[in-house]
């Protein structure tokens, strides 16, 4: 097999631990000696070994003079786990083929260098941009600091949400409401507005076929209006974060932290947008799912603050005026001022449409 | 060559003058003799011959004892032109194979009666489906008496037809809007209300390379409020139609009519799409394409009264509460109400989506 | 509808016309004024009308400033029809779009010339390659005046084509036996060998469903051996020729020709396959379809006089040293004298495999 | 994700390890917990740990509670490894979904209902043919206890492996031999007669990118005519095996093992196919890749040996009565005697085209 049979090896090892890695990259490699595969390995959660160390583990003897395929650059420093440059050396490997570098500056190349000196062969950049789109949510958070946003709306064929009664079940079918789920285990969060607590008392949780990884459930509150009875307060399903604003009483805030829930006061009366995702940022949150309401929804467009939109339209027609649709607030005064994005994929799903967007400029 | 690849040539000969010839359906003749193609014919325009005259006399001598494969039940009555099944027995055409027959209940059947009293073998239903599919349009009117109805709305990825402002210039882009005159050059009738021509005085006209066939201009304007220097007007590049309801008067119908333009006066105060509908179906409009505005769009919706549904979604998120849909008017109060559609098709048009949808039940 | 799908049109009707045409190519033509098809039209057999004659018969008053769209240059020479060229100019045409020049170096680009001359409006090149590739045997034949040959042959997995005892019946399927029937009605001429003659007495014709066009039927008879109760003698299916050496007397011949058979001495005591397709080149013969046997195939192969070569292959091992391939004669020395070719297509076909090939280098 | 897709994963691994891990079978595991996965692993060679094995290690104490996803039953006797089924109960994973059973009679289900006695629940079946379809030679052999051959074969396009003077160089291109390489890989052992020896002195070996795995080289030689100075018998690449027949004295087979090279006497003077492969099978052979000569070829054809061809088309034409085809021998005498094949696949391989065929009739 070629190198880039290997390393395709390696990059489907990783796809399939997408979501259960965080805040670590989903990672594969493989080890190959004599034209054999003897060792394979992802990382598998973090805290747990890296996938050289599944893979090299696997390899036991075979590892001395092999070569080994990694889809990110080996890591350098000591963490949770001793460097896994250190063990490529001290296993004699002979070759080393990396697909892409660390994306965290202060670091990349680290690894690449200590190879090198150890005399082992190393390449760079095999499938790099394959192995680059297993990760970005990861890679954006390092650069940026603050969570990447998918903004997810399901909506009528003309808009709606609802009728103009506040009817909205089921507008989407069944495909589209379990493939929500997909993204649910995906995001290390996901958010929603005080209102959609108040209107729906959601769980927030991840339901897929032999269960998923529940995010964290995030509320925006700026008065801290959740009820204590809430599911989200009382499930104990998954951590639940609630941010509110700088006008919530210290006390208020201890009576829900007494009741399991982390409660973020941001220093603004009215919080922006720009400061909520800073602070979660902070807060280690790399990747955010906002499942709205419109109000919130809205926030988020205007504030221009998203990375990926994820849209189901179902083939119905709803009509009227005072009809809900999926963004409510202000909105943009002119067209040329929206947010353009490009279309990456449109599917159907069931009876309905996917239509997956990223904002035509990044960031 | 095998019957279905010559009827597939007349189908294909058929698909290239869908739009030119109403009221007249498109429908194409292919005659074979001795394994040779010896002629072939479409219906050009209504008045002009049929598919099966320009094929016959395209074979001449060699129509005796040839194959004829026509799309459509070739007529048996005198109309502007004498009857096809008349033409086929004088030629001694041998053997006539039939995709469709005629779906005028009327005279179904007739033309191949009259084929097979002399003589001739005939068959029937070969590639039928694929015949009917020509002419949706005509199939409609012929069984309902009013035309098919397509409806077209332009909105963002949330579903919004302008901002909050109005600002709606422009939403999709420039291969999307071509598109829509393909449905002009298509439909014998386009439809807009009479807010449409206050706001934009537009001049609905098919604009396509090589030039498009334009629709008759229909004005929904209960009250005559059309301006006498609107382009439709004035223009003279088609005819237009004014729709007033009874409250107008006898007299300002004529200074239009003077104008050239024809009004049509529905008996009731308030025009209900149903009577506008059979109105223009006793007017011989066979298929009619509503571009709305937005109130005009709702009231076809509310009434149910469209076979085809045409949504071309820009990739913006607009935003805002009050920035305008597709649909005005009331709307639905119960999802478990409103009219379900199923996706005929879903592709990109430049950087913009196309959906094709069409009544789940049929009518 | 744009230039280029008014002349995929044009290129689609010439394109059921091939094989009924020789030694004319296959032509297509569209009339359109004012986005509205009004004529169109194919030439369907040598001597009747060309393409733009019938398009513009059908277009009538509407030819006049119209956009003719014609796969090939018109005509500009008496022939047995008046050129096409003054008939453009003389119904006013005001724009007439070619896809490819006259292949003929004596005629190109005379009926362009004319057409400018004429004021009317021309452009060359539109879909030039699809045009062009409506007739490989007619614009070979006009530049090296003598036949396009198509090489066919049918062997099991392991080249054979009978087993050592000589059994063949059958070796390729039905779909792979009715596929070679379409290449008899395509081209002008099928050549066998009178081994073949003598030992299947085939009848050369084309048998496919609506009937197809026989080609001449073409026996390779240095010796004049064809018994003359064969079936191509005496079926009056289709012209049959005998091609002879120098050595056959012409009483013997004369005793043929009595019969209806064509019998061409070549002045060569054994017949060289250059002096043969000179010889038919002079004779009229476009495109010639070999069929074999062996030993008329390897002298094909060995005069590298082939440009198309169709393989039929039955997954089946028949085996044996003393089994026949379908190449018989002495063959190339060494592996680099060989005709290289390009592989067009593989496909399958029934249960068994067909391949197209072209030299690698044309000619 | 489903049972489907952790399944289709497991499947995927097991893929990698297709030709590395005989005399034992490729499988993979999957273990997965709470929407996670927690381990994953394959077989990786013969002696070292199952599939079940590297992944419940991967897994640690995450095992306990989880679900596994084997491709194949896992095992319930001690080989050169304990019970993988005892470690499943041991590590107390909760549920097993198996793909397919063991295809050795004796075993079957044996590990399953080992399983279900300790409580776990099982499942059997899920995408059972793809697993099926990983071990094709390993599934042969369990049911027929001898070898599963390949044939190959690489021709002109007119069947020929050689000019009529011997000249062989090259008729296929380079990406096609290079995929011979792979079956080299995949197979137990590659059998050539000693002609081929004799005339070319291959080495038989393994040549891919990244190194391979040399099959045992075996040479059908009755007589014992291999020189002691071939290749396979003294580059010590791979194994070499000598197949001879009863007539070969016991010294000269002495004379050879002391070179390293294993000697097989077969106790017939002629060797039949039949006796040579019921000694392979009794020698541990599961797979015999067949690369000919043509007189080898010929022997496997006529005793109707094989479970696979693969053919190598390359588009050149060599003809000649005497140049050789690749089966030799006697043939078949009759077309419906012959052994009836159907095509499983056919592509294009460099300039090349690439034909596989199975039996008709399976064995
Ligand atoms: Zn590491
Ligand atoms: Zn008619
Ligand atoms: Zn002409
Ligand atoms: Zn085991």
């Amino acid at each position: 097999m070629t190198d880039k049979e290997y390393m395709a090896l390696a990059i489907s090892l990783a796809q399939k631990t997408i979501g259960q890695t965080s805040p670590n990259p989903a990672v594969g490699a493989v080890v190959v000696k004599d034209g054999r595969i003897v060792g394979l390995g992802t990382h598998l959660k973090a805290g747990e070994p890296h996938a050289e160390v599944h893979a090299l583990h696997m390899a036991g003897e075979n590892a001395k003079g092999s070569t080994i395929y990694v889809t990110l650059e080996p890591c350098s420093h000591f963490g949770k786990t001793p460097p896994c440059a250190n063990l490529i050396i001290e296993k004699q490997v002979k070759r080393c083929v990396i697909a892409s570098v660390d994306s965290n500056p202060i670091v990349t190349n680290n690894g690449i260098a200590r190879l090198k000196e150890a005399g082992i062969d190393v390449e760079v950049g095999l499938l790099k941009e394959e192995a680059e789109a297993l990760n970005p949510y990861f890679n954006f958070y390092q650069i940026y600091k603050r969570p990447f946003v998918t903004l997810k709306t399901a909506t009528s064929l003309d808009g709606k949400i609802a009728t103009y009664s506040g009817d909205s079940k089921w507008i989407t079918g069944k495909e589209a409401r379990e493939d929500v789920h997909k993204y649910r285990h995906e995001h290390d969060a996901i958010l929603v507005g005080v209102g959609t607590v108040l209107a729906d008392d959601p769980s927030l949780t991840c339901r897929v076929p032999n269960g998923g990884i529940n995010p964290i459930r995030i509320i925006l509150d700026t008065s801290l209006r959740t009820p204590k009875t809430a599911k989200v307060v009382t499930d104990n399903e998954a951590p639940t974060w609630i941010i509110v604003g700088s006008g919530v009483l210290d006390e208020k805030k201890q009576e829900f932290e007494k009741l399991g829930v982390k409660v973020i006061i941001i220093k603004e009366p009215t919080i922006s947008i720009s400061e909520l995702l800073k602070t979660l940022g902070e807060n280690g949150i790399q990747s955010l799912f906002v499942e709205g309401g419109a109000k919130v929804n809205g926030s988020f467009l205007e504030a221009k603050a998203f990375q990926q939109v994820i849209t189901y339209i179902a083939p119905k027609l709803i009509g009227g005026s005072n009809a809900p649709t999926s963004f409510a607030g202000t909105g943009f005064e002119n067209i040329k001022g929206v947010p353009l994005l490009k279309v990456k994929s449109v599917e159907k799903i069931g009876d309905d449409i996917k239509i997956v967007s990223l904002p035509k400029e990044r960031v």
